[in-house]
């Protein structure tokens, strides 16, 4: 598989620039977006990943040689189109809710200004990236929402695609994970990386003694024991014996966790290692989390449910042509009108509007108005004291990428909006019993 | 992000090589195993994907320089460590299950003999692969199994991770999905593609019928139109309109589709349109496939459910130690035993025991034989005649790679395999309501 992103594509966005270009419609501008119809189920709130990857991908979108002549030996498409994929980089203009923030059914999430090919081609590389990345962000926030401050790494590597695996650990990081197993994360992303050894450490050796002096040599007192593989009262009585009190911490990975866990806080008081800290590792997720709110956890590590979306493995996002130019160059509204897939057509811009207390009341979406227009000006609503704060930034203006919204600065950048974000919902979102978004979403 | 798969790696893989090499034991003989503890919630046999793809990047798990620096300039590992690490390369030996077979609780689907320090650091990847693949593949060979020989087209690339998209595809076909949207799946792996136009083709134009006319115009009259942008019934008669009755095909992405497509046939009847073919696309899973059991339907496309494996987005797949030699070069069986994870250890070997009808009975594994171990003589259960077929075949022969199971070959090879496997299922395998597994697991 080589580097190129722009075979990630589903076949059908060249077919329909090749039939477009036959049609003298391929260079129209139009306008697309991604949104999402409606929150996963029961879910209060989502929250906007992947977005500082997707950039990576739209400047990586070129067809080389090896992509052309597949095309042409595959007659996907015919030679104009081979031309103009040949010659292709995004010349248009992209505008995005922030990276971290929350967004609701029908927030524009992502809208695309472009060519009708140059927009198109875009839909599977955009919908791929935003719909993963927003579903692990979206379930990550709900873990740090429940755990009380305390940290939590992200180690589900093992449990989605090895590529997958390190947008995940990144998406995780954004929604306020503190670290991750995933070294290619670190390296990529500037994320925090820990782990120390699993139980097959300690079952390579001789005894679980034999392990744990001989992980003890190599990394120091301070280093994590896992001390449930044979039995955890034991495995703990062993890790302090050996390591001593001033032992970093110990991991379990099994049984009963608020049972466990009290019983081995015990444990490790009376032996004296005081500041001996626990994390725990067994199948997390929001729920388990919140259930070890009274215990005496001081970490947590969380695989499958977050890299999976907890439940909600793809966010559900979609990409569609909401509006094209017409003959006087004036902005034309366009929808798909059938049955249940309804969607509201129109260039538009969004606004959260805020209390006094900043906290979110209402996501208004205003029709017509396009990203690019002015928004600051206050909206009212009925007199009360509000502010609205807009939601779209430019990410791509005519071609050129904002880098600041790229790479580890842009990871950062984000995590760092995610918490702002996070402070302005109320408090009801992050109750984990099912419900409907948090605030209604209205359009002006 | 780099091409090298080394680093989609969870950091303590290598910190165990680190304290391994400090402690002497890095070098010891080992069997790791990759094996399910149960089949995903309700399911009653899983189907095993992904062993091509892994074998691929096994042979690229290499340490560059690039990742050499990284470890050592964030202190991961110590120099003996980094050193072992720039002459990696595998050099054991793997068994595996069959890419495309079916598996139950305890399978030992994959078999890693080789030193401590290169079988634990392929953990992560090998997990990452095989659980997102079989996890696809599982759920694909379920929709396959209702859709009664109708040809199903898998689209779920905007719905799972960019690189997933791609192994989804290939997963899929394996378990008998006819064709994909991904350009990259059917560039890397020799799946057919497919795909034509989007809604958004529809309404780049002035009208439904230009559009209709634009994509004729193109790809001739055997193209398929999609139908359903605004209203069914009126759409099907623009088609046929445009593309005369020898139309190809109308797709329905939306609607209560039982009803919609009986209508669309009677409508496509009439005109004469009778060779025109329905494809339907709309949020399909295994009980909507087998809901449309009695519908005049000629084909289906799946997205979101097939790559996020129908709810079971992970197999649950785990990796462990099983063995390692002792001084007198015997292996040794270990094995976690505390609280609800535990495991059984030691070498295995693995058969699948079918009736005189060739129909699977019994999943028996055989402990302590190794796969290397002669398995071929049968096995005799009460006297009843029965057959035992051999599971484990080798993948990788002291680092030398079967190149069989590997690239376009193997994957087409892992579709017949998939096709036979399933034929030996009993009938109750099929059932859709939850279950167990279809036949138990017996150690011997």
């Amino acid at each position: 598989m080589t580097q190129s992103s722009a075979f990630r594509t589903d076949r059908y966005e060249l077919t329909m620039v090749d039939a477009a270009i036959n049609s003298g419609r391929a260079n129209l501008e139009c306008m697309f977006e991604a949104f999402a119809r409606r929150l996963p189920t029961g879910r209060r709130y989502g929250i906007v990943g992947g977005t500082g990857r997707l950039l990576e991908l739209i400047r990586q979108f070129r067809f080389g040689d090896a992509e052309l002549t597949w095309l042409e030996d595959n007659a996907v498409v015919r030679r104009p189109t081979l031309d103009f994929l040949a010659d292709y980089s995004f010349t248009g203009s992209i505008w995005g809710y922030r990276e971290g923030d929350a967004y609701f059914p029908g927030s524009p999430l992502l809208q695309v200004e472009s060519s009708f090919a140059e927009g198109v081609v875009l839909e599977t590389i955009i919908l791929s990236v935003l719909n993963y990345d927003t579903s692990v962000a979206s379930a990550a926030a709900r873990m740090v929402s429940v755990s009380l401050g305390r940290p939590i790494a992200e180690m589900g590597s093992r449990r989605t695609g090895e590529y997958s695996a390190v947008a995940a650990a990144r998406a995780a990081y954004i929604a306020g994970f503190a670290s991750t197993s995933s070294l290619e994360a670190g390296r990529t992303w500037g994320i925090p990386t820990m782990g120390t050894a699993a139980h097959s450490f300690v079952l390579l050796h001789n005894s679980e003694e034999e392990a744990f002096r001989a992980q003890v040599d190599a990394f120091g007192a301070d280093t994590t024991l896992l001390v449930d593989t044979y039995d955890v009262p034991r495995g703990i009585a062993l890790a302090v014996a050996v390591a001593g009190p001033q032992l970093g911490a110990i991991r379990i990975d099994s049984g009963d966790l608020p049972t466990v866990v009290a019983a081995a806080r015990a444990q490790l008081d009376a032996l004296g290692a005081v500041n001996t800290t626990i994390t725990v590792t067994s199948d997390l997720d929001e729920f388990a989390i919140a259930a070890l709110s009274a215990s005496p956890v001081d970490a947590f590590g969380v695989g499958t449910s977050v890299v999976t979306g907890s439940g909600e493995p793809a966010a559900g996002l979609v990409y569609k042509l909401v509006a094209h130019k017409g003959p006087a160059a004036e902005w034309i509204s366009v929808a798909k009108t059938s049955a249940s897939k309804v969607s509201i057509g129109g260039r538009k811009n969004a606004v959260r509007r805020l209390d006094e207390f900043g906290t979110a009341q209402e996501e208004i979406v205003l029709l017509g108005a396009g990203p690019s227009a002015e928004v600051l000006a206050p909206l009212t609503d009925g007199g009360a004291p509000a502010t609205e704060r807009p939601l779209l930034v430019p990410l791509i203006t005519d071609g050129v990428f904002d880098e600041g919204f790229m790479g580890p600065e842009g990871t950062s950048r984000a995590r760092a909006h995610n918490a702002t974000a996070m402070q302005e919902l109320p408090i009801e979102a992050f109750r984990l019993g099912r419900g409907e978004a948090v605030i209604p979403t209205t359009y002006r």
